[in-house]
C-alpha cells in the first residue's frame, strides 16, 4: 500500500510500506479521505516548529475518515464497508491525567503524524490502517470529505467546551482558516447570540459568513474596525483566537469585556501580550489543546444537521497528487480545507 | 381599552379600563399577541397556586408583544409601528440581588400578573400598555405570535445557562407543555447531542420529535422504558424536569449519569425525592426561576433562524374569545401554546 | 489474627482469621487504630440500609490507621514502623468513571466493609491488613487517632471542593455528628467566613463551637432560631446537610439565600423537599459521595496543624471491648468519635 | 487638617487643607494608619504608570483605617470612637458592570488615589476624612495597623475567589512583596495544601514562611530550583504571579501542571509568553482587580485569628516623617509594609 511520507522539508513522498493485520479490538481501514492540517504544512515547509523537528522519516496525517475492511477478534459493533471517522488521539489509560479525566494530557499519548517523542508517531496518510475500535466513530451518512473533518471539528468544540456556556454569548473569533470557520461553526452551534470574524483575505471571509458570522472584517483592508468595540471596556465575551499572532491577539484583548474569555487555538512562539489590560479587566486567557470527547460528538452534530462543513473543503486531489493539496492548504486567497481522497 | 381581568377562579373578565400616558423612558404600546401560561390557568382555575392567591381583580397576563405606538422623551432606538417582544420583568435595580448581577431574585420585582405581592402586580392582557423602554426588545422579522413566545423561551434558555455547558450533553426532558418543547429547543440550540422526552400524551410528543428529540417517551403507554437507560449508573447529562410530578423526577433521577444536572423547571408543591440516588450518584439539583438576559438573547436567536417557535404555537383566538384560550391551553390532547391575537 | 466481625444485626464477634501475604505492590499493616461510622452502625443495628443488606459474615471497618510490617515488591517510598493513614478506597482504575476521572463512581469499587455487592466487599477491622502502597498516606507526626480520622475528614473536604470557593462564606451545618463537625472544621479551613451549626444535642453543640462554629442552635429548645435567617430570601451560601432528616432540610432551605448551595451528605430514605423554594431560590442540592484525592490532602492539612480532629476523638477503647465502641458511638448525648485501638 | 500630597514624580508635601462635614449616609472619620502600596510608589518615583500620569496634584493614600468622629443622618450601626477599615473602593452601583455584580469593573469608579480619571481621585493619606457609612468595616479587636492592610488582602483574597475552590491545591507564588505574602496568607486560609514561594530577597522569603510557604526560593541564588517542578509536565496547580516580570512568569509556567490557573496580579507593561506551553497544557491566566465583597472578608478572618498579618508590618513611622514610609517601601532587603501614624 501507499502512503505519504515526509523526510524533511519539502522532500514529500509516495512511498510503498507494507499492510498491517488487525489485533484484538482492532479494525483494519480502507482510507477514505485525509484532510491536510496546519500541523502538515509545518512539516511539510519547515521540518517541523518550535521544538518539534523531524529525526526520521514520518507518514503525515491525522485527519481521515475510512471504510471498515476487516474486524479484529472481540470487536463488535462494526460491519465491512462502514465508513467510520478515526480519530488520531490514542491515550495511554493508564497515566495520571488520564485517570483524571484529561486524557489530551496523557503523559503517554500517541498522536497520528506527530515528531514529539522519537520514535515518531507514524500518521495515517496511508491506503491501509490498523486502528483500534475505540478510535473509531460512525459516520454513516456523511460523506467521506465531511468524516474526515471530525478531526478539526473536535479541536474547535473542544475550545468550546473550554468556554463554559455559550447560549447569548458574544463572539470574536480572529483568523479564519479551517480552525476558525470551524470555531464560528461551533460557537453557533453552542447557542452564540453575536460572532464578529476577522482575517486578511475575502475569500475565507466568506467562507466565514457562511458558516454563520454576523459580520466580518478584513483588518488588512480595515485595521481600527475592531476599535469600534472597545467602548465602555470592551464587547466581547469570547474569542477564539485563530492566528499565533501577537498583534491579532491584542487587537483582540482591546475589544473583550471585563471577564472575558480567550481561548487560544493560534500556536505560535513566543507573544507579548497586554498584561494591564488582562488584568485590569480580569480577561482569562485559556490554552486549548487538542480533544478527546468531542472528537465523536463533532461527527454526531454533523449526522443530526447542525454543523455543516461541507462548504469549507474547497479542494479535493487524488492520492497521485497529493503534494498539490499541501501547496494549495497554504494558500488563503484561495483555499479552505484541501483534501486527499485515498479510495471512493 | 379592554383588558382580561381575573376576579376569582373562574371568573375571568374582559373589562374596560383607562389608557396610561408614557413617561420619560417609556413606550406606550398597542398590544399584538399575548400567550396563556401555566401560571395563569392556575389562576384561572384554582384563583392561585400554593400560597400564591387572588386577593383583588388582577389583569392576567405576561407573554406579550405590541407594537410601539407612542414614544416617551428621552426614548431612543424604536419607531412608530414597530413590533417589540415584552419582557414582563421589572426588578429593581436597586436592591442587594439586582448589584450581585441577580435582577431575577429582585426584592421589589414587579413581574406582570403576579398576585405575590399585595396590592398585585397587574399584567398585560390589555390593548393598550405603557412599559419601559428597557422592557422592550425589537422583533422585526418575526410574527406578532413568535414575539410573545419570547418571555417562556426566555425561561428554557435561563434553565440552560444554568445547566453550564451544554455541547454533547446527553438530555432527558420530562413533560412536554410549552415549557418542556421549549427546554428541547434551547437545549438543541445549545448543542446537546442527544435528546430523549417523555410525556403521556402523543399530541405533545409530536411537537417534541419536530422541536429536536431523538426519541420520545410516552409514559402512559411505556412506563418502563427510562429503566432501559440506568444501566452503569445512568445514562443522561442534563434533565429538564417540566412536570412538577415526583414521580416523574424519581424516574429522571435513575436514569441520570454520576454528577448529572437536574433543572428544575415544573412548579409544584412539596416532591418526595430518592435522597439516597442524589447523595450517591452526586446529582445536582438546580433550580431556575424566571430569566433576565435571556429575554433578548431569545429574541435575537429567532431573529437569526436558529429557534424556530412557530410550531408550537397551535391555538390563536381574538381578544372576544380570550376565554376559550385558557380552555385550549389546559389541554394536552390537543393544544401546546394558545394564544390571544389583540390586534392585527 | 483478631478480627470484627458483622454476622447480622446484634450479632458482633471477634473471630480468629489468617493473615495475608503482601503482593507486588502491596504493604502488609499491623492496624493501629479504627473508629467507628455511621455506616458501621447501621449494619450493626439494622443490618444494613435501603437495600443494602447484610446477606453473609462481613468485617466491619473503614476508617483505620496502621503501621508498616512488611513492604512488597516494586514499594518505595515507605519503610517499617511508619505509622499510615489507609484509605478504605479501591477504585479499578480501568471503567468509564475512573477515566473521566470520577473514581468515587467506579463500576467496580472495592470500598471496605461494604455490603452493596456480593460477595460482600470485607473490612479494615482486623489486626493485620494487606492493602495497595497506593491506599497508604504518611501520617508521621499524627496521632494513631488522628490518622484514623483521615477518611471522616476526605468525606467533609471532598464535599467542600464540591462547594467551589468557600472564601468568605456564610455556612449553616445541620446535624453535629462527626460528619458535621468535620464539616465545620473543612469549610473553617477553606475560608468561611461565617458558621452557624444546629443539633439537639448541647454535648455535640460545644464540640462544634470548639471546631470553630460561630453560633450554635439547639433545635430542640429553639426551633425557631434558624426562622430568623429567612429574611430577604435568606442568608447561607452553603449548607452541609448532616442530618439525612426532611425536617432539617427544610429548615435549612428556608434560611438559604438565593443561589445557595446545599451539599447533600446526610443519608436517609426518601426526603419530601419544598420544591417551590428550591426553584424560586434557584438553589443547588449536590450530592457528595465519599472521596478519592481529598484523603491524602486531609492528612497533610492535618500535619501542618491547620485541621485540629483530636477533640473529636471522645473514646477510645481496647479490640477487646470493641462492641462497647459501637454502643458509645450511637449515643450523641456523650460521644463523638469512638475509636478501637488494634495496637499500640 | 493634613494631607499627603504627590505634586509630581519626587515631589512630595504635606499640605493643609479644609476639613469636610458629613452628608447623609456618610461618616467623618480621624484617620489612624495608612500603607504605603505599590501605586503610591508608582506616582512617588515616576509619577504615574504606564497611560497613568499625574496632570494635577493628588492627595496619595487607599490603604486605611480610621476612628468613628462624627455619623452622618441616617447612618445606624457606627458609634464614635469605633475602629474601621475603609475601603477606598466606591462603585457607582448604577452602571451595567455594578448590575452585573461586577462592581470592581464600574464604568464610574471612584477608587481613592488614582490618576486614572481627570480630575483625579484624591486619596485617603489625611488626617480628616468624610466616607460613605458603606465602605467602613468594624475593626474593633484589631490594631489600626491591621485594619489598614485590610486593602491589600482584599486584593489576593479577591485573586483566590478568582482561582475557584483552593482546597488540596498546589501553589506557586512568585514575587514575596506585601502582595506576594498575603497572597500566601489567603491561599493558606483557603485550604491550600502546598506552597512555594520565591523572591530575589532573602528578607522577604523569610516572612513568606512565617506565613505559610512550606518552601521558598531565592531565585538570584538558585535560579533552576523551579525547573525541578516541570517533570510530568508540571506540578502546581495555581500561581500567583506578583512580580509582573516576564521571566518570572515563563519560569513558574514551566512549573505549572495541565489546566493550572495562574492569577495575574502583578501590575507591569506588556509581557512576553510562552504561548506554546500556555496551549498545549491548557493553561488559564486570569486577571485578577481590586475586589468588593473581599474586603469586609478580610477584616472578619483577621478578626477570627484566621489570618494574621501583623509580621508584614515592618515600618510605622508618623505623618511628618511620611516620605521615609515611601523610601523605606521601596527597599524589599529590610522592609514588607511601610505604614504611616496619623493619630493613635
Amino acid at each position: 500500500m501507499k502512503a505519504i511520507v515526509i523526510h524533511e522539508a519539502h522532500d514529500l513522498r509516495i512511498e510503498d510500506r507494507p499492510e498491517d493485520a488487525p489485533g484484538p479490538g482492532q479494525l483494519k481501514l480502507r482510507l477514505a479521505t485525509g484532510g491536510v492540517c496546519g500541523s502538515d504544512l509545518h512539516y511539510y515547509h519547515n521540518g517541523g516548529f518550535g521544538t518539534v523537528k523531524l529525526r526520521e522519516p514520518m507518514i503525515l496525517g491525522h485527519e481521515v475518515s475510512a471504510y471498515v475492511e476487516e474486524i479484529g477478534a472481540g470487536v463488535t459493533g462494526f460491519k465491512a464497508g462502514q465508513l467510520v471517522a478515526v480519530s488520531p488521539s490514542r491515550p495511554c489509560g493508564g497515566c495520571k491525567y488520564c485517570l483524571e479525566g484529561l486524557p489530551n494530557h496523557c503523559l503517554n499519548m500517541r498522536f497520528y503524524g506527530s515528531a514529539m517523542p522519537f520514535p515518531h508517531i507514524q500518521g495515517a496518510f496511508r491506503e491501509s490502517l490498523v486502528a483500534d475500535a475505540s478510535q473509531c466513530v460512525d459516520a454513516t451518512g456523511l460523506t467521506p470529505g465531511e468524516a474526515a473533518m471530525g478531526e478539526p471539528l473536535a479541536v474547535t468544540l473542544h475550545a468550546t467546551t473550554r468556554a463554559g456556556g455559550m447560549v447569548g454569548k458574544k463572539v470574536l473569533v480572529t483568523g479564519c482558516g479551517p480552525i476558525g470557520v470551524l470555531s464560528i461553526l461551533s460557537a453557533r452551534a453552542a447557542g452564540a447570540a453575536e460572532i464578529v470574524a476577522t482575517d486578511l483575505s475575502d475569500f475565507t471571509l466568506a467562507l466565514a459568513r457562511q458558516a454563520g458570522a454576523d459580520r466580518t472584517i478584513n483588518t488588512a483592508q480595515d485595521p481600527d474596525a475592531l476599535a469600534g468595540y472597545a467602548a465602555e471596556k470592551g464587547h466581547f465575551d469570547v474569542l477564539y483566537e485563530c492566528t499565533g499572532v501577537a498583534a491579532a491577539l491584542a487587537g483582540g484583548i482591546a475589544a473583550m469585556r471585563p471577564r472575558g474569555v480567550i481561548l487560544q487555538l493560534g500556536l505560535g512562539g513566543d507573544m507579548s501580550l497586554p498584561m494591564m489590560a488582562i488584568t485590569s479587566k480580569e480577561l482569562e486567557l485559556r490554552g486549548s489543546f487538542r480533544f478527546h470527547p468531542e472528537f465523536a460528538v463533532g461527527v454526531a452534530l454533523m449526522q443530526k444537521g447542525l454543523i455543516d462543513v461541507k462548504p469549507l473543503i474547497t479542494h479535493s486531489v487524488a492520492l497521485s497528487e497529493a503534494e498539490s493539496a499541501f501547496k494549495l492548504a497554504s494558500d488563503r486567497s484561495q483555499a479552505m480545507k484541501a483534501q486527499i481522497v485515498f479510495s471512493e
